[in-house]
């Protein structure tokens, strides 16, 4: 790669270089970029790059744990910022990942993630929001069907008597495994006759519910949370392209086929043709080549 | 080190050995026994010892990620636990530390420590503990002194209207860095006339009004919070092995050597001269060698 200093960039070469490498390959190259030309190529591309393609190419540069502490921290210092964003990074990610995402948060703002959260939050959102994101979970399978029996009883206590934000509520969803929190949820389906969250509906709090019911599809099946998150961004006229642009770089190694294969199923349209319908030029291209169709 | 297998086990050099070795060195210790013995240590110790003698033994020998671990899940699977030992693992450890036990927790039992730990508990300790084990504090020394002052009013208010378990309250111990506390704590002095400790007294409530003073003193200032737990473990007639074994063990190669200042300057009798009068045998002279004590 060519010093990116004074060539006029060549935006096709950054798409195709850095568009088809892993993470770990992408360090590497953030690496030999600083050795040999003496600059972070982060800020290389900034200088270079502007608009919805500068943000994509230099989100999807960054180390993940890094992304989604910056991420986190443009919700912690927004006045309207979307909760959604921290609920992914606490739900969606391993919990390894979880962790590293708050260490680099702390080495980089000298403050912790639940501390500027909590902060930032009251009520019902702080306490669903700050146990999800300290949570440190189990990633095995195994799972007891007593236990999950015994809390789909609580769930539906609780949400009988509208204590949505109730801790044995969210200290289920924010300590259990997903397997464990799946099988708590198969039950409450097979002991009260619908899903949870059809039950998760009031005339009250709708956006504190709106919330609670998308944390619970991310956790059970991330795949049908990203592909509807993907389709309220493309959905009417205009994009939402910055919510695009994070679904994209955050799950383009994860399970971009899966949400590919949901986004068909739901839509009728493969998400390639959606995204070419709703983006144009480089940051279409860019967004083509990490679902993993740089030849269109 | 011979094998400790049909030899009759030589405790002084088991003292004398393991007791003056770093964790780093005890673990490389424990990894060529094993290569050398194709056993365990540990299971070794464990075959050739027993009573106080082996427990301090077998939990200086581990690591000190799994020893946490270990003591915490004693805690979490005992009826009447004594939650001042997880309380210890959230509050007196780095917060790295804190992570590893809670790694070591969940590769060894397959679970979450906060998942046992919400379990396991109700009401105001639950509210207190699970913030405080799943923290990840900030361990620079820069403090804001207006963020201080608000937060100092913000606990005079909660404490004034007995909600000790305030969730603003908990928050500010289980998030904000020691430092932060501290300046915290110094402005609660400055403002309302007296330390936060005084005034978190009720007649109802004793018993979590205790573990919130001890947490707010092991916060704020370690040496002083272990030199009461030392001091009580020793007082009157029977001495509590179990507590005076695992502050000794945990605090040997952290800040022992103010522990000991702060035992003298209470209690004008060095606390080796205090353990050598409770204690007896191979017991006593392991716990004199972790004090720093070893020709005694």
């Amino acid at each position: 790669m060519h010093s990116l200093e004074g060539w006029g960039i060549d935006r096709g070469a950054i798409i195709s270089i850095l568009g088809n490498r892993s993470a770990a390959q992408r360090k590497l190259i953030r690496e030999a970029y600083a050795q040999t030309y003496k600059e972070d190529l982060l800020k290389a591309l900034e200088k270079g790059l502007s608009g919805d393609f500068e943000r994509i190419v230099l989100l999807w540069t960054l180390d993940p744990a890094e992304r989604d502490a910056s991420f986190a921290n443009e919700i912690t210092r927004k006045k309207n910022g979307s909760y959604y964003v921290i609920m992914e990074i606490a739900c969606a990610r391993t919990s390894d990942e979880l962790l590293l995402a708050r260490k680099a948060y702390l080495n980089r703002f000298n403050k912790s993630l639940e501390e500027d959260l909590a902060c930032h939050t009251t009520g019902d959102f702080r306490k669903l929001l700050v146990p999800l994101v300290t949570a440190y979970r189990y990633e095995g399978g195994e799972v007891n069907m007593g236990l999950a029996k015994s809390e789909a009883k609580i769930l539906h206590e609780k949400i009988s008597k509208k204590a949505f934000s109730a801790e044995e509520l969210t200290s289920i969803l924010s300590t259990r495994s997903k397997a464990q929190i799946n099988a708590t949820l198969n039950c409450y389906n097979d002991q009260f006759g619908n899903s949870i969250n059809k039950d998760l509906r009031s005339k009250e709090n709708e956006e504190y519910l709106a919330l609670l019911r998308a944390t619970i599809k991310c956790l059970k099946c991330p795949e049908k949370y990203f592909e509807k998150v993907l389709r309220l961004s493309m959905k009417g006229i205009g994009t939402d392209e910055e919510t695009l642009t994070r679904v994209v770089v955050t799950r383009a190694d994860v399970d971009m086929k899966r949400i590919k294969e949901e986004y068909y199923k739901r839509n009728s349209v493969t998400l390639e043709d959606a995204i070419k319908g709703d983006t144009s030029f480089d940051y279409a291209k860019m967004l083509l080549t990490l679902i993993g169709h740089e030849n269109n």
